[in-house]
């Protein structure tokens, strides 16, 4: 599939947007450049033609309207922490990077009306913290929390621990500002909670990567701020037992289980040999184990009696009778509740140093987490005699990370790569097979496209390119993600490794 | 605009029709007929070429092929009560009645997963009922409940008093199965809870009003069902104190607020006057009155320290003590429970036998509802005098049902018409001076179409135009109702009086 549409812009074109943006608004720097053309895995698959932080919705709307005239592609960036390589180009030098890193204002908080305005550019923590200052709680919270922008979570839903009890992005939107592809501005940004005039337009540039316009502001719900907050840390005897456990929680918790997060022994192993000053929760070795949190808004109770804590315990104690439990403990402290979240976030750090291995952001029904992991990891252990499978996740939401070490012996990330290959067809198939989705919470961007038009029907790809023709018919934002118009289009997916 | 384009089906195509539903798909009786053609409030605007019925998914998909191929247009139908002409003919002979009462089974229960699958067809109430026998609830609750269909509520996005706490019934869906106007089945009846590979199309057609496919399935969630409930009646100084009290509530009840209802005096002495059974809740006259509840998943604890109706005691106390709350009154038990939720509901009963009267459904940011009601009773006693202006509804949500009863005196329907058309004007405009909604959960329908197209941007109409043609490229799903591809396009919308 040649690449033959490519064409660099001019120097003319250049000049243009230098006028739009400024210069402070050009990213000329070769190391500044290098870092909005890299994967957050250290990949690069593209070269942009250009690289523009543009300073306000106009400078974004002038910079879409120049590109949407010229037909040069636009790749719309928030922090470079994406996972699946939308964010990126995956061209050669007919793609401009749009960072929206200089809109990065909170516009408005209203602990009133549980609200807050934001621009697409400001850091995901900031909007924690700015929600914490106005005693108020803004639930979405990921590793990259530090670095990522709201824009970005906002066009890949992205997930987190939390959804069991806030829902993904999409749950916090009360309204969008979108420049669309030809560079007009939609005005969504309403801070309505009920509004039933027409399509939901909103819904559908939220997850969309960026492919049917550029978000530049939200209004977000904000939530009261937990207050009295358990946190436990539990052996179970098998996944069955887990999803039993989470089902009494919700009624004991008062609907208030926050998080329910499934930990596999050989990955606790890993973190707990190189990550420093990590120690076991629990004594010994236990295949499943779960990290459960309850967070209620109220204020701890003087008595302590009906307190989260004291709740929690009364209701292991009795699933420890049931044998839904094999041990547990609940951390006494904020500091010991902390150290846990640790080794839950430090996964990915663990991999790092690891032997090589791959991983699966799935989805299934929740209640068939169970049959899907037997089903599955004798599939794999199957095909792929020694390897170690050790899925994990966000139990509760059906959201598994399902990740294989390699056999014991293979050391070299080349030696694993066909595995991967071999993996990828079990994995998805298998989740096919369950009625699930092959990307639960990290989206489809570049390196999943092709795996989206093999297990969706026929129908479902037709209604996604009508959509995609029907709001952006110069196909100039983010092409070569999510969807092709075009299925004889050229795709960089193969490199990407995991 | 004349109608130049109908032309009524042949009868070669309703013997196909025949063939695909048979004889017991074919509503042929005049009195059957005409339930299928008249709104909800008695107004017939259009006259169907025929009614059909059909009993399967296969049977709808063939009947939408026919349609498509013969270019026949569809009003997809449920329960016929629908508040905006959305599921009724607006033209004449050219369109067909597609009821999915037929559809009408519940497909499976998932406790333990908190899911229920539903064909379109499916009576809410009996929706709510089964999740009941299964210790589970299903929070959707309208007046309509006995006779509208969950297709119907999924497709106009119904809200109710329960948003608040649970969401719209936007928010019940994890699934559906849609009919496209091409007749293509889109089967995205997927039960999980996290599934970032694409676009949200679900989300698109719930809400669409039929005008994008026709909704046949859906997986919904369903919730631990509330075992500690709490409800007030209660007398605030203004809507300012209402909303200060609705904050601070949310807290005290750790976050559990799930219904908070705005009464207007007004409004409760007609109910008083004309619904047999009705008692005043509290003592004297009060202009603002609220309904608040508050519902916890977690039996009432034994000691009955800290149930639900003890905190609320205490939080009440505390809100009288600070000028929040004038008089207030807890249910001692369901029964009074029910009488306050009864006046509630007998709003638009008690409206039938009052004076003239007129209502708009709308919403705005939630803090702005003191200034908002402020400024509206302003305007419109100023251009209408005499007018009683008398609003109320889903406060917490920023959704008021925002009622005017004729100046004394008006007692004929038509003396009243002429000023309803000014109140619209000076209620719609207000919305779009706050940012509100005109719609806020009952739809746009036919009778809002031309008020939507007067205050939404034009890029927002293109935007909605574009989907329309991408999905409905013969223009034969619902025309007439939420928006028009060609402004030309006639439209019915004046035949239908509030």
């Amino acid at each position: 599939m040649p690449d033959t549409l490519i064409t660099t812009p001019s120097s003319a074109f250049l000049g243009k947007l230098r006028t739009i943006v400024g210069d402070k608004g050009m990213v000329e720097d070769a190391q500044a450049r290098a870092f909005h053309e890299t994967d957050w895995r250290g990949f690069t698959m593209g070269r942009a033609a250009a690289v523009v932080k543009p300073a306000s919705v106009e400078e974004v709307s002038a910079v879409v309207a120049l590109c949407s005239e010229h037909g040069v592609k636009i790749v719309p960036q928030g922090g470079v922490t994406g996972l699946v390589g939308a964010g990126v180009p995956v061209r050669d030098g007919d793609e401009i990077v749009l960072s929206l890193a200089r809109l990065n204002r909170i516009l408005d908080v209203n602990p009133t009306a549980y609200t807050m305005t934001v621009e697409a550019g400001v850091v995901l923590q900031t909007i924690q913290e700015t929600a914490a200052a106005h005693d108020r709680y803004f639930p979405i919270s990921l590793g990259a929390q530090g670095s990522c922008m709201i824009g970005g979570n906002l066009s890949t839903n992205a997930g987190g621990a939390t959804v069991l009890h806030y829902g993904n992005t999409r749950a916090m939107v009360l309204g969008l500002e979108v420049v669309l592809p030809d560079g007009r501005v939609w005005d969504g940004l309403r801070a309505l909670k009920k509004d039933n005039t027409g399509y939901d337009l909103k819904d559908l540039f939220v997850g969309a990567e960026g492919t049917l316009g550029v978000i530049t502001k939200a209004v977000l719900k904000i939530f009261p701020r937990p207050k009295d907050v358990a946190t436990a840390w539990l052996a179970v005897p098998a996944p069955k037992a887990a999803l039993e456990l989470l089902a009494g929680a919700r009624i004991a918790a008062d609907d208030n289980v926050t998080s329910c997060e499934l930990v596999h022994e050989l990955g606790l192993e890993g973190i707990i040999k190189h990550i420093p000053g990590t120690q076991r929760p629990l004594q010994g070795r236990h295949t499943w184990q779960i990290l459960m949190e309850w967070s209620s808004t109220r204020p701890i109770p003087e008595d302590g009696e009906s307190g989260m804590r004291a709740r929690m315990e009364a209701y292991l104690a009795g699933c420890m009778e049931k044998g839904l439990v094999d041990d547990a403990v609940i951390a006494q402290n904020e500091a010991q509740a902390r150290a846990f979240w640790h080794i839950r976030e430090s996964h990915a750090e663990a991999g790092r140093h690891s032997d090589p291995a791959c991983s699966f952001d799935i989805s299934v029904a929740v209640e068939k987490i169970p049959a899907f992991i037997e089903a599955c990891n004798a599939a794999a252990e199957t095909a792929v005699p020694g390897i170690r499978p050790r899925p994990m996740g966000h139990m509760g939401d059906g959201n598994l990370h399902y990740n294989f070490s390699a056999p014991v012996g293979v050391k070299a990330r080349a030696e694993f790569a066909p595995t991967v290959k071999v993996l990828d067809r079990i994995v998805h198939d298998m989740v096919a097979r369950f009625d699930g989705s092959i990307s639960a919470e990290h989206g489809i961007g570049s390196i999943k496209l092709l795996e989206l038009e093999h297990y969706r029907s026929q129908t479902e790809l037709d209604v996604m390119r009508a959509i995609k023709k029907a709001l952006d018919p110069k196909g100039t934002m983010n092409p070569g993600k999510v969807i092709r118009v075009d299925p004889s289009e050229a795709v960089r997916e193969g490199t990407l490794m995991r």
